[in-house]
């Protein structure tokens, strides 16, 4: 038999070009102060690493309900429906809409920044009638000119960011969720760089829809995404006429699989639920009202270091989020240049513009496992010590 | 101002309901034969804990290259448009529906078990206009029954599955290819349980777009779902009137990332990608055509061990999977209790049967790293020594 095969064997004609010879890899050491990825808290990697089981295993099924419960929370919320989608943040942002937006219906989106603007093109696909209001990147919404604006279009969904990644906005909440309980709406949710960091409370902000990433606040890796439902959600679900547009994120398939009927949907990322399961007993262990603290004091004495260097932050005070800060590129000075220089001198990840702020500001996350004084003191160090070469007259004379 | 702080966190009023105290786990031992996941190569395993690096980073860019040709080497095409889906295969598998099929469409779907009844769904999602051809399960179609269908539905995508995890049977490929061109169809076809394992032509058999996972013939955890378009599927892509129906899945802004241009789309599961990029290099030294005849050895010995215990499988030797074998459980026997069995006492996963097969069958994964004459001599083992037990009347027996 085995000489047949080997016969067989012969007959494989296979293509090499693309066979690259490859060795295994080491990666370069990170210090990741962008606006995430941020590094991951070593038990998670550890986590990681553990053998895979079966996704139907009695073990893997406990450990579900583990993430399920540690994740309900750090959201602060009784919902059901609460688990990590099988796919990075983007996609349980997606699972928002999919599930709950049936064509025609308004979505308002209140656009701040880079993320409303995904949430719009998001709910357009899924054949909402979109309306956005919008307000310049780094600043945020006010209570009235929500209310205005909810009165004018009657939206089926509200959608904002609380956390706005690509400015550092963080999104006042304090009556946003009556209102859309006024107007009928559902109120959708962007907790993506605030999970974990900042306060937040899915229920007692009457939150219907939310999602979240894992490799921010949560020092894991990023490959899941945070999703949460609440009843009035889950009751447009039930009501809705047609089939969720979209097999992969469908909650009511899911729910079988997470719910108690354990019915197969998809083969889950079992590693990346060990890393996310760790990463959130982590964050149970610190408790949230220490982890929020963390985050706050050591943004304070970021941004106090800044300023006193005489850098200007983008976002005013009161609205800046502790987890991200946007830091002004002063006038003469090449920010790309600093920025490749923090990466390839010092393994320093620091994060540029999108969109509107593109080429003007850094973005620097101190996140999760990050947010330290010792990250603060050093990054503050090199910007003291290593910006001035970065301005233009410097490196024109250098 | 941490005095201030710290009248301030008296404030966070938060719910310790869901606060649930776990300790750090470890997993059970699992030998896993089931239909996937598969163990994990443990170098795949090591390079998954590696510390995360930004997904723009350009140690992670050149790490983006090496996945996208060691893949197109292990599916032998030269398709441009070939990348691993930040999801599960059923991401995939959901990529290769949204980026191909226009609203009314006709889709044929070739249906011989679990899977066909899935892309069935998928489509229907998607708008599609479905017409299926059915098999038993344990059945696979001849080329003139697809012939018969091409000419009758005039169909503009052809899916079929290619190795069914539902049932064990290898669809054989060859003129189908040929047919869908001359029948002005895209062929769309499902590699999920047959990448790494059992020969795969994608260029060769003329294949339009596949879909494959990361936890079986890889060797590495479930999380990622390989990708591929080849030239036609990429002209209908661009020649489409709306906008692809999902935006996670879109290709054409995918392609954006993963193409030469690098634009952010979403943040990557960078730990992933370390983990399948060592997962491809493994294939890659092993080499398509030992790692494919290194499957067919031990699973003809399986099958030959099998039968000599008086086990009958259930497909017909000439379309069995090299990498899934399904086993008619006896009518004697309680063939969930003895996988319970073997998993309480053994640590073995054995797969049940899906649909048609419930209860009818075991399913016995011999993939990637567990394809060993160790793991094949270990489990005819147990057939033959603790099998007995399971039968009627030795249970009432005892």
């Amino acid at each position: 038999m085995s000489m047949a095969l080997q016969t067989k064997q012969t007959l494989f004609d296979i293509d090499q070009s693309h066979k690259k010879t490859c060795n295994p890899f080491s990666v370069p050491k990170r210090l990741l102060l962008g606006p995430g990825p941020s590094n991951s808290h070593p038990d998670v990697l550890k986590a990681l690493s553990l053998p895979p089981v079966g996704h139907l295993d009695p073990f893997y099924i406990e450990l579900m309900a583990e993430v399920q419960e540690l994740l309900r929370y750090a959201w602060q919320t009784n919902n059901r429906l609460t688990l990590p989608m099988s796919g990075t943040g983007s996609a349980a942002m997606e699972a928002t809409i999919a599930n709950s937006v049936e064509p025609n219906e308004i979505v308002l989106v209140a656009k701040k920044g880079y993320f409303g603007s995904r949430l719009e093109d998001m709910a357009g696909r899924y054949g909402a009638n979109v309306k956005t209001i919008e307000k310049p990147w780094g600043h945020a919404f006010a209570l009235d000119e929500i209310q205005a604006a909810l009165e004018m279009y009657k939206p089926s969904i509200f959608a904002i960011v609380h956390a706005e990644t690509s400015t550092g906005v963080c999104q006042p909440m304090d009556g946003i969720g009556d209102l859309c309980r006024k107007f009928d709406s559902l109120l959708l949710v962007d907790t993506v760089t605030s999970l974990g960091g900042v306060p937040l409370f899915i229920d007692k902000w009457k939150i219907d829809l939310a999602y979240s990433c894992s490799q921010k606040g949560l020092s894991c890796p990023p490959g899941l995404g945070p999703f949460t439902m609440g009843p009035r959600a889950e009751e447009k679900l039930a009501l809705r006429k047609g089939q969720v547009p979209n097999w992969y994120l469908d909650v009511s398939l899911l729910n079988k699989y997470w719910g108690s009927d354990r019915v197969y949907h998809h083969t889950a990322p079992v590693n990346m639920n060990f890393g996310i399961r760790e990463a959130l007993r982590l964050l149970a262990n610190e408790g949230l009202e220490q982890a929020w603290t963390r985050h706050k004091i050591n943004a304070q004495r970021l941004w106090n270091g800044l300023e006193s260097l005489g850098l200007e932050l983008h976002v005013s005070e009161d609205l800046r989020l502790p987890t991200l800060t946007t830091i002004r590129i002063p006038a003469d000075v090449d920010g790309k240049a600093f920025s490749l220089h923090l990466l390839n001198e010092h393994g320093i990840e620091l994060g540029g513009g999108l969109g509107d702020l593109s080429g003007k500001v850094w973005r620097l996350g101190l996140m999760g496992y990050n947010s330290t004084l010792d990250n603060v003191n050093l990054i503050l160090n090199l910007f003291e010590t290593e910006l001035p070469r970065f301005k233009n007259n410097s490196v024109a004379a250098s």
